[in-house]
């Protein structure tokens, strides 16, 4: 089995491009340096790949059911990993040590998450749920709410949700009908119908501690309304009124339940204050966008390495030029189009991930940094993602496609894994905000917010990099007129879209324009990696050439005629009636 | 559950486009007319709801199995399905009569048959490959083999396959090892083990006839030593040489066993002479892709209604104009981004069944025009084939794609239809020859030989396209002004990359130049579809141009920047070294 991830990929964006051991001169990080980072590395690598990866397949294949008892049933491989992991600290790693963490730069964090991730998205998902629930009650719950839940937590006697959508709610919050009474006593009583809750149900922990968004009395009406608590599984040894009403089933990401559940005058603990519940889970929702783009990236990144390890040692078909009958077959490698097709993956895979990293130092530059750079750093994160959320999702989703496709009728097979791959993939454009929710987001207020700031500094920083790579010459060179070009584009046509328009004619196109942005986007970050490689010589620096390349030429282009149709304030969409579809 | 197609669209495309009516002045179908096409498609519509598309997420999720006896177990609803499919003439109606079936043109048996393709991929697929399998043998078989094998397949009691890939040769014919040795008798004994065969085993038919390429003494190496042989399973009641090794198990298409067959010195019959067994099995495989296209045009087509569907009675939401929480939620087929979801599913599938139509109707053609007309339909068809099986696998699929994106998290969900679409519809691009072989066969074979008159022929039809489109005015001028420069593009693109180049520098991206053809092709389809419309009013027509619309402001500019890349005879893929990757 290939491995899930590419160590040194890893190491070349954390070391050789984003300078993350620069960071340990920070306060905060004063107690690491590279080589705990490297040992965090091993250890993810490691149990990744001998206690996660060998059960995926059968997480898939075996997916969770509600036994006789009425509990639910998982297989006998996710507890044991789940508590080595939790066992190795991984859960707090990234906490203050006055929660039990060490302080671990996110960027690192996130790098040492994506090789579970990458080996089995299904167990791995309840410790990476947990650590953002935490992570928001951290934030803004009281010294006894940490005490009493978040520290548990961090130690994996409890996992943690986030219960937002509803059964006929989905994407609009502003419709919940949850509701949360005061009892009298400080606590609240909370009911109502929670639905697509993750992790919402299981036997792997003690507890469960969901957070729960609900509008108390008093709140205006929508968004404004709500507010958020924490609701237990079990108090004080006993059941909450929290019911398991039902699990979805899925198409992919089967390891992991997802549920449907029942409120029913819980018991519940206001976070922070009431009506703020939602800009609370805002805070943890970006950060649970990022990790979506991570996830979407390691599966992608699986894949390809899995479609690589195939191409290299199946022999098939002979060159266009040498087509004797008598001559042995050559690796499918050899051929064109399969090559075409691991680029493809190669770049979208490891654009995904640098994006991915360098999205995930900007929280750490948010954190620890001056604060103009931390300023900065905020904005720009902002503005990234809905990007390192939705373009991950689309294009390594296609990279997990190409994967299949370079296997052949095996791809196809549940024989090997690249079909599961795609299976779990197809979640990811969907959950955490679908990416029409995403584009929403990036052109609605993201671009647009403060003056436009956001495009601004985007695009001082995308300009920053364009000069870097004119001084350095050669390819480089080429490609940073081809970026000025489209970031040039990129900008104009968001001048166009909001020149007083109606909001309805400048979000139509919504889609396209995250698209383009999305590329242009990873197009920079190529640019990034490019100078990183510099004149390093060896297979693996010209594996990035290559892959720029192959970014430049086959990718980057198709933004012009996105560009075209959203310059153009095209109509199709709007002008169309319901009724003739 | 929503209708699989639209017997409007259908109506339309064969009536108020194709004039398929006209056909019945040819003597081959003169005993047709309008009233007995309208009835087959009535028999086909109601049984495939009725028998069919009741038991697809059942054959889904009970895939077959191989029994204690060793026998081959399906769900009990297959083979009732199949005995009234029989019994309705349905798989012998395209044949002659001297054959017991109506000579229905091609064009309305494909049409009839896209609603089984709709409703139940995996059990119509048994008698499509059985309809393949008869076809050939009555076209290069003897009176005998035709009377003993192909009559009893027409009347449902045998089935038929296509026994071609083995296990370590998949797409590349020249190298397989199956082998025939003459047994004295005017018989062979065959050897050897076939892959990917679907079909293969089944307890549906009293035989299976099964027809294997293999190798018999005396001929070339490579393709040239192929000749085609009639395997029975069973031989006077008892079986014959071939075993049934074991079922692969697929991500989707699960209502078709897929079988891995050994065949031990099983008797074999010669069809037509020793060494030509290739040119017959391509006679079929044209077919077959054809067969492909409609498949993926099918599952993309019922997702479309499965998705629309649902956009109409799923509310969420508000305009981004009256963003008031206390107005209803509106349905979210109202939200621009959804319409263009749809829209962009209407233009593929649409796209996919009229281009899959035409190609039939030139079957039709070849068989029964005028020698001149007959000759140039059959060069119309060789090279609108690899377009005609790849290009709707590659979008119905991405249509499959959108329908469980505007479904959200229910699409992702067993609950409902769309997911199995998107699973069933993934094998497309593979079977049958994968994209990329299509793509070399339309770059490398069919715009080249004869000295380019595929793809002069192709032109002329266009262009004779493009001047009633600009002779009609209005919206179809402009498109045809679009066309018109794409069409250039294209030929001019061909001539660049055969002008005198290396082989495999011409075809190094085939993969772009076949994406872009087929959006040329398509873009002519929906031109062709414009002009059918005219002036008629109503929902039907409007959505029709609004389809047309879509496709070309949003689709077709896509192939600007491949033309770009081909035009540079882009090196890319041709100098990554393997080591790189």
């Amino acid at each position: 089995m290939a491995a899930p991830l590419s160590r040194r990929d890893i190491d070349f964006l954390l070391y050789e491009w984003l300078d993350v051991p620069a960071l340990t001169e920070r306060e905060r990080f004063a107690d690491h340096s590279r080589e705990t980072f490297d040992g965090i590395m091993d250890v993810a690598q490691d149990m990744a790949v001998k206690l996660f990866a060998p059960h995926n397949k059968k997480g898939d294949q075996n997916q969770p059911y509600v036994g006789d008892d009425g509990k639910v049933v998982l297989i006998d491989e996710v507890k044991p990993a789940l508590d080595e992991f939790a066992k190795a600290g991984l859960i707090s790693c990234g906490f203050d040590e006055s929660l039990g963490g060490i302080a671990l730069p996110m960027v690192v964090t996130r790098a040492a998450m994506a090789w579970f991730q990458a080996a089995n998205p299904g167990s791995s998902s309840y410790p990476f749920l947990t650590v953002g629930n935490a992570n928001l009650i951290a934030a803004h719950g009281t010294q006894e709410q940490i005490d009493t839940w978040v520290k548990p937590m961090l130690e994996g006697r409890y996992f943690g949700t986030m219960c937002l959508s509803e059964p006929d709610v989905g994407s609009s919050l502003a419709d919940i009908t949850t509701k949360a009474i005061p009892a009298g006593d400080g606590t609240y009583s909370v009911s109502g119908t929670k639905m697509w809750i993750s992790g919402g149900d299981h036997e792997l922990t003690e507890n469960i501690v969901h957070l729960v968004l609900a509008k108390a009395p008093g709140g205006g009406p929508g968004v404004k309304g709500i507010s958020l608590f924490i609701v237990p599984k079990m108090l004080d040894g006993e059941r909450n009124g929290v019911s398991l009403v039902g699990l979805n089933h899925k198409m992919g990401n089967r390891g992991t339940t997802n549920t449907l559940l029942e409120f029913d005058g819980a018991t519940g603990y206001l976070v922070g204050e009431e009506h703020l519940g939602l800009s609370y889970m805002f805070h943890m929702m970006n950060e649970a966008r990022i990790g979506v783009g991570f996830l979407a990236t390691s599966i992608g990144y699986a894949g390809y390495l899995a479609s690589l390890e195939y191409a290299k040692v199946r022999t098939q078909g002979r060159n266009p030029a040498s087509k004797d009958p008598a001559s042995a077959p050559i690796p499918i490698i050899e051929h064109a189009d399969v090559k075409r097709m691991l680029l493809a993956q190669k770049a979208y895979v490891e654009g995904a991930l640098a994006l991915g990293l360098y999205s995930s130092k900007l929280v750490d530059e948010e954190q620890t940094a001056g604060a103009d750079a931390a300023k900065r750093a905020h904005i720009l994160l902002e503005v990234l993602t809905p990007i390192a959320k939705a373009w991950p999702s689309q294009w390594c989703l296609e990279a997990n496609s190409l994967a299949i496709q370079v296997h052949g009728g095996y791809g196809y097979t549940t024989e090997f894994d690249v079909e599961q791959y795609y299976r779990d993939n197809r979640l990811n454009p969907i959950h955490e905000g679908t990416n029409g929710i995403q584009g929403l987001d990036l052109l609605g207020r993201k671009v647009v917010m403060n003056g436009g700031e956001g495009l601004a500094v985007l695009a001082e920083t995308i300009g920053a990099t364009i000069e870097s790579a004119r001084a350095a010459g050669g390819a480089a060179a080429d490609y940073a007129e081809q970026l000025a070009g489209a970031l040039g584009r990129l900008q104009a046509t968001t001048a166009t879209l909001w020149k007083g328009l109606d909001p309805a004619v400048a979000l139509a196109n919504s889609a396209a324009y995250l698209e383009a942005a999305g590329h242009v986007v990873i197009a920079w970050i190529w640019l990034e990696q490019l100078l990183a490689v510099g004149d390093n010589v060896g297979d693996f620096y010209d594996g990035k050439r290559a892959a720029a390349r192959y970014f430049y030429r086959f990718e980057l282009p198709k933004t012009g005629p996105q560009f075209d149709l959203l310059d153009s304030l095209d109509r199709t969409t709007l002008d169309t009636d319901p009724a003739w579809l």
